[in-house]
């Protein structure tokens, strides 16, 4: 997606001098395309295990640098970690012997209680600011980032009492130039509402997409063409990263097989309805759910991959 | 949504005379927007039974008259049904007596056998010819409608050894003036195949966003705020039409058992991939989701809303 709209007011002073993204899929690439954009740091350096990436980050002149591994960034003000959360501990061990002192770490994991556990492997625990900007599409790679996805967006930061509360402020001060929307909340609250509102829809669409597949067989690629509203929106989330997934739903294990047991029992119960021809309470559920939607409108979280502008709807 | 675009071609003469168009919601309103902007009838007529909805046609001007009652059409050469499924019986009751010799009946309801099985109560049972396009958007009522919805989308014509030939191809010609692809197949072949492909996922959408409001009550209301893409979509989906979502799964309830039975079936697999930490097997459903969610877009189906183009992506 081309940064068509008129960009934010650059900063007058950057936050930051050095910013390392590691890990330049879709949210690191887009990270740094839009601290790019924003004049929000003095330069970019990338890391990037796969060697196609790190072409691909070269080719699109996306950093000053391009290193394989966290510890050749050389010294950096800020490391913006956005790789799978099961590369955290990896990345956590190879970076903390060369971070010049006062360094400040955060990420943009999708779950937060596990990053806080890491604290203990950096040199100054304190500097870690755990983070999440809710955003993201289906598309994978350095060059599926876009510069707005941020726009509008909320992003969660889960600081402990231990966090040092001005680093907390500058990585706050950060994706506001970035045009996010910042919140702060306990790491564990944040695991709790993302099982809700993220982690269960995409193993609801992961599991949806797979019965397809896994009863129609050959027949399913054919029936993609009869694909109303409702399979496409459900194959486009169930296209989003394989690994990130799989690492999200490791690392919320707890809270993901709750929802996964209480979805379980309300679609036993939408079943029960139907069975019995009861379309009093199917339309009772209906209604309710439409209700709910409206609130999802009217809280301007409604628009898709597109930026949010204010005053559109 | 504006009609945009450039409008097709009109037709050199019109297809059919009178149309009349009963259940003006999102489907009929748009069906009578795309007749009118492809110049496929000389007139339409509305039928709806609701007051609001007479008064928004007329203000609209939507139709050359408006009804609220089927048999006050008039004569028509065409009847488009387009109410909600459990209303089929009572309108073909009362449109029957008032219909003149050689009118065509068709609609475009989401379940086709049982429509198939109300052509007794007409006075030339030939000339019902059950219609789908597969089309739509959360949106309702007269207003909710525009003339592109039909635009690149599937209609899927299920007549069976009974009906009239010269029907089929009056009724396909139109859809393919409005901008539909027009497929034929069984009654039963078509209520199988969207069982999978937009049955289950409405159930299943309605299902999760149900649980949600079930499970965290008010508080679901503020997590809105944090609605990540998967939750977005979702929700869209779960603010479909209540009263015709009651009905397909009332009218189609031995297909939509069997595939929630399916769906309950994988899910309890993923969750038990997840329980156990099989991060292998995660990823290999995902990567296989994600390879489904390509064919789809190769099928040019996966945009949203919005009407295809060819040639754009």
């Amino acid at each position: 997606m081309p940064d068509t709209s008129i960009p934010p007011p650059r900063i007058a002073k950057p936050l930051f001098g050095t910013v390392g993204v590691v890990g330049f899929g879709l949210m690191g690439s887009s990270f740094a395309r839009a601290v790019r954009r924003a004049g929000a740091a003095r330069s970019v350096i990338a890391c990037d295990k796969s060697a196609a990436a790190r072409r691909k980050i070269a080719d699109l002149k996306l950093a000053r640098a391009v290193v394989k591994s966290p510890e050749l960034m050389g010294p950096v003000d800020l490391v913006m970690l956005a790789t799978p959360l099961g590369e955290y501990e990896s990345v956590f061990r190879k970076l903390s012997p060369a971070l010049k002192k006062g360094t400040i770490v955060s990420d943009v994991g999708s779950v937060k209680a596990p990053v806080l556990g890491l604290k203990k492997l950096l040199p100054e625990p304190g500097l870690l600011v755990p983070g999440h900007p809710i955003a993201g599409t289906e598309r994978s790679g350095p060059a599926a980032g876009f510069g707005e996805l941020f726009t509008g967006r909320y992003c969660l930061l889960t600081p402990d009492a231990d966090t040092d509360r001005g680093a907390v402020r500058r990585v706050g001060r950060l994706w506001r130039a970035l045009g996010a929307r910042v919140e702060e909340m306990s790491a564990e609250e944040h695991d709790r509402i993302l099982s809700f509102t993220s982690h269960l829809p995409h193993a609801a669409a992961y599991a949806l997409v797979h019965a397809l597949r896994d009863i129609r067989g050959a027949g399913a690629e054919g029936d993609a063409r009869y694909a109303a509203g409702g399979l496409r929106d459900f194959t486009r989330i169930a296209a989003s990263d394989p690994v990130m997934w799989r690492d999200v739903f490791l690392a919320n294990r707890e809270q993901v097989l709750a929802r996964l047991d209480e979805y379980a029992g309300v679609l036993g119960r939408l079943r029960e309805a139907i069975d019995r021809g009861d379309g009093a309470a199917m339309e009772r559920i209906f209604a309710e759910t439409r209700g709910y939607r409206r609130s999802v409108e009217r809280a301007g979280q409604a628009a898709l991959d597109a930026p949010i502008v204010k005053g559109k709807k």
